[in-house]
C-alpha cells in the first residue's frame, strides 16, 4: 500500500480489499473482547484539525489508541497557524516532533495532498473542503460488505446535497473500484459541474431509484445553505428527497439505509427510518473506528495482528 | 452495584459503603507508591462535557488514567452537537465508538438520566444543572470518614446558596443514607421550594449551628447572581454567612471545614480559614480522584485490585 | 539538580551539561528506533497553559508521552481560573490531583516562580511573559552542540526584537553559563532597559556582526507590534535586520542559522535561508522534544535510561 491516504481514487482494488480484509480481522479480534492491541506502541498519531469535527477526530483518536499509539490533538484555533504560520511549516514542525502519521481535516480541498509532499510520515485525509473523505467511504464499504457480502454489482443510491458533499465523491470513487453501481440522486441544482466525469449514474427522481437499490445512502442536509437561491425550501426538500416510511416500503427487503451522521431527523431521514433494523447508522460509527484502525495499521506498517495488550 | 451513577439517591447504604471502602483500598495502594493500576486497560472512558468544568473533567481524566483506561475528551462546543445533533444520537455515536463509560456534565437537570436510557455502557453524572453531582458527595463523605471515622450520627452543616447547588442536594441525600444529620444554612431566599421534602434540617442562623457541627461545608457563591433581587449584597452575605476566624472559634475543636472549590477567598470563606489545619479543601481534591477511581472501578467491573502496572 | 526549572540562570554549568548529556543519550536511544521508554510510567505531567501555545504544549506532551507519563492538558480558558480562582488554588488543586510536574505557560513574568513556592512537585517554566523560556534555551544549546561541538568560546548573534523576547533572555543566560559569547543585535528601540546588566555584547549593525558569528539566531517579529511608534516599519526592519541570501554569504561557512519558530518567512528570514542546509530550524523542533524529555527525566528522577517499553 501507499504511504498516504489522500483520495479514494488512489486505492486500487487490491488496496481497498486489503483494507477491508484487515478491518474484518480487527473486528474479529475485537469480538473476542480484546480491546487493545500493542501494534503501534511508541508511534505517534497527530490529529491536525483546521475545522471542528469532534466526531471524526474522536473516531481516529479511538482507533489509534486501540492500537496503543500515542495521540496528540492539534486544533488549529489559537495555534501558531493563526499567527500566520504556513501549512508547510506546521507540517514540518509536527513531523520533527515525532509524528508518524498526520490525520488532517482542512477546509481547503487539496490541503492533505500538499501536506503529503512535505513530510516523510503518513498523511491521512480526514476531509478536505468539498473534495474527499476517503475513510468515510472505506467505513461505508466495510459496512455494506458486512451486511451484504461482496459489493460486485451491488446498486447504491446516494441521495441529497451532492454538490457540497465530500462523502458522495469518495463513495462514488471507491464503490466504482469495488465494482458497485452507484446512482446519485439530487435536485438539479445540487449536482456539481464536474459530475459528468464521475463513474456513476444520475437521477432527479428518488422514487424511481429506490426499488432497484441494495443500499440507499442519505446525505446530511446543511441547513445553513437552505436560504440560498439554488436550494429548495426545507419542506420541499424533505417532500421530494427525504427518506420516510413510505419510501422505505418501496425498497427491496434486504436493502440498507445508511447515513454518515450527524443526522437531521425529520429532514433528510425520518426518525423511525433512522432507528429501524435496516438502518446501519450506528454500525457505521463502530465500523468507522475499525476501518480507521485498519488504515493506520497498514500505513504505519504495524507488527503482526493478533497480539494481546 | 447498578450500572450507572446518576443520583446520590440511587445508592443504597451498602452501595455507598462499598464505594467508600473501595476508595479506601485504592488510597492505600496509592500510598504504597503504586501510581497506576492495570485494572481498566483497554477500556475507554469518554468525558462528555456540555459545560466547561476543567476541574471536574481533569479529576475524572486522572482517575481513569490511573486505572489505565483510555480517555477521550469530548467538549460539546464546536461539535456536531452545535450542528443540532440530538443528545441521543451523540450518545449512540459515542457508544458505537467503544465508550465503556460516559461521564457527562450538562446544564440540563436530568440529561444523565436520559442518556442512561439509551446506552448499554455506564453513565456517570458529573453534574447536571442544579440537580445533582453525586461523585462530589462521595468524595466529601470519603473525606469526612477518613478524618472522623463513621458518619453515623455526625452533624454536618451545609452553608450558602443551596438554591443553585447540586453539591448541596447530592450531599444531603448521600449523608442521610450514611446516617449523618445534615442542617442546611442559608438566607431565606436561597432555599429551593422543594427543600421541605429533603431529609435534613434548615436554619437561617449560621452562628447557632456552628457549635454543634462536626463538619461545616461552605458552598461557592456564584458572584454573577449577586445582582439579583433575591440575593443579599456581597458584603451582607459575607457578614452573615461567611466563615471567618471568629466563627471557626465557635466550632468544636475536632470539627472540619470543607469547600468543594473553586473558592472565593474572602467571600464565603476567609483565606486563613481555607488554609488552616482543619480545612480539608486540598484533601477533597485528592480524594476526588480516589473516589472517582472507585466509581469507575466498580461500574466497569474491573479486575481485582492490587496489581501493579 | 534542583526540583524546578524556572530560569536559565538557575542552572549551573554542571546542571546544564547534565541536561545536554542526558538529551544526547535520549537522542541515541531514539536513533536505535526505541520510540518509547517506560521511565515515567505512572507519573502525571500537567500542561497548565494560560496562553495559547500549541507548539510548546505539543512538544512537552510528546516528550512526556515518550517517557510513558500520563499527560493532562489544562487550558485556563473556560476553567475555574476564569471564575476568579487564584493561581495558588489552581496549583494546589493540580497537585492534589496527582500532578508530579506542572509545565506552566503564563503571560505574567514570575508566575512559574510563585507556583514553585506552593507545590511539592516540579515546576517547569514553558514561557512567562517577556521573562524566560529556559527549555527553548536548552534545546537551542543542544542543537548548537550537536552541530558544532563544545560551546566554549563560540560566538552567537541573537537578532531582532530583544525587547519582547523571553527566548533571547534565556539564551543569553544559558549560553554565558556554557562559555559562549553572545552579541544581541537589534534596533536601538528594541533593547530592554535592563540589557546593560546582561552577560553579552550589543550591536545595532547586523552586517558587522555576521562575519564573526558561529551561530545567527533570528527572533520572531511580532507583527502586531509593528504599528507602535518605537518599531520600524516592516520593510525597514526586513531591510536592516532580515536574514537573506546576501547576508548569509557574509557568514563563515560553518555558521548556523537558527530560529525558534514560528517564522515569518520573507520578514525576519528569507524562505530560501530557512530551508538551506545550514538552517537548523526543523532540527530545533525535534531537539525540543529531546531536551524536554531530558528535563522531565531529571526533574522527576526517572529510573535508569536504556530500558525498552
Amino acid at each position: 500500500m501507499r504511504r498516504h491516504l489522500i483520495s479514494a481514487a488512489d486505492l486500487s482494488r487490491d488496496d481497498a480489499l486489503l483494507i477491508l480484509d484487515t478491518a474484518d480481522e480487527l473486528a474479529k479480534i475485537s469480538e473476542r473482547s480484546i480491546k487493545k492491541l500493542p501494534t503501534l506502541r511508541g508511534r505517534t498519531v497527530v490529529n491536525l484539525f483546521f475545522e471542528d469535527s469532534t466526531r471524526t477526530r474522536i473516531s481516529f483518536e479511538a482507533a489509534a489508541k486501540r492500537l496503543s499509539a500515542d495521540v496528540i490533538n492539534f486544533s488549529a484555533k489559537g495555534s501558531s497557524v493563526s499567527k500566520g504560520e504556513s501549512l508547510k511549516d506546521t507540517a514540518l514542525t509536527l513531523e520533527a516532533m515525532g509524528a508518524d502519521a498526520v490525520v488532517i481535516r482542512h477546509s481547503a480541498s487539496g490541503a492533505p495532498h500538499r501536506l503529503a509532499g512535505w513530510v516523510r510520515g503518513s498523511v491521512v485525509n480526514a476531509g478536505d473542503g468539498t473534495h474527499e473523505h476517503p475513510t468515510q467511504a472505506l467505513l461505508d464499504a466495510f459496512t455494506m460488505r458486512r451486511r451484504l457480502g461482496s459489493l460486485e454489482g451491488r446498486r447504491v443510491a446516494i441521495v441529497g446535497d451532492v454538490l457540497h458533499s465530500r462523502v458522495a465523491r469518495s463513495n462514488v470513487l471507491l464503490l466504482a473500484t469495488l465494482g458497485a453501481e452507484v446512482t446519485l440522486v439530487a435536485p438539479p441544482t445540487l449536482f456539481p459541474v464536474s459530475v459528468g466525469s464521475w463513474p456513476c449514474e444520475f437521477s432527479y427522481d428518488l422514487d424511481a431509484v429506490l426499488p432497484k437499490s441494495d443500499v440507499v445512502m442519505m446525505l446530511r442536509v446543511q441547513r445553513e445553505r437552505m436560504n440560498a437561491a439554488f436550494f429548495p425550501t426545507e419542506r420541499e426538500y424533505s417532500r421530494r428527497y427525504g427518506l420516510d416510511r413510505d419510501r422505505v416500503a418501496r425498497m427491496p427487503d434486504h436493502a440498507l439505509v445508511m447515513h454518515p451522521g450527524p443526522m437531521n431527523r425529520g429532514m433528510e431521514i425520518a426518525a423511525e427510518v433512522a432507528d429501524s433494523p435496516r438502518s446501519t447508522i450506528v454500525e457505521q460509527v463502530a465500523n468507522g473506528v475499525t476501518a480507521r484502525m485498519a488504515v493506520l495499521y497498514l500505513l504505519l506498517g504495524g507488527a503482526e495482528l493478533g497480539g494481546e495488550n
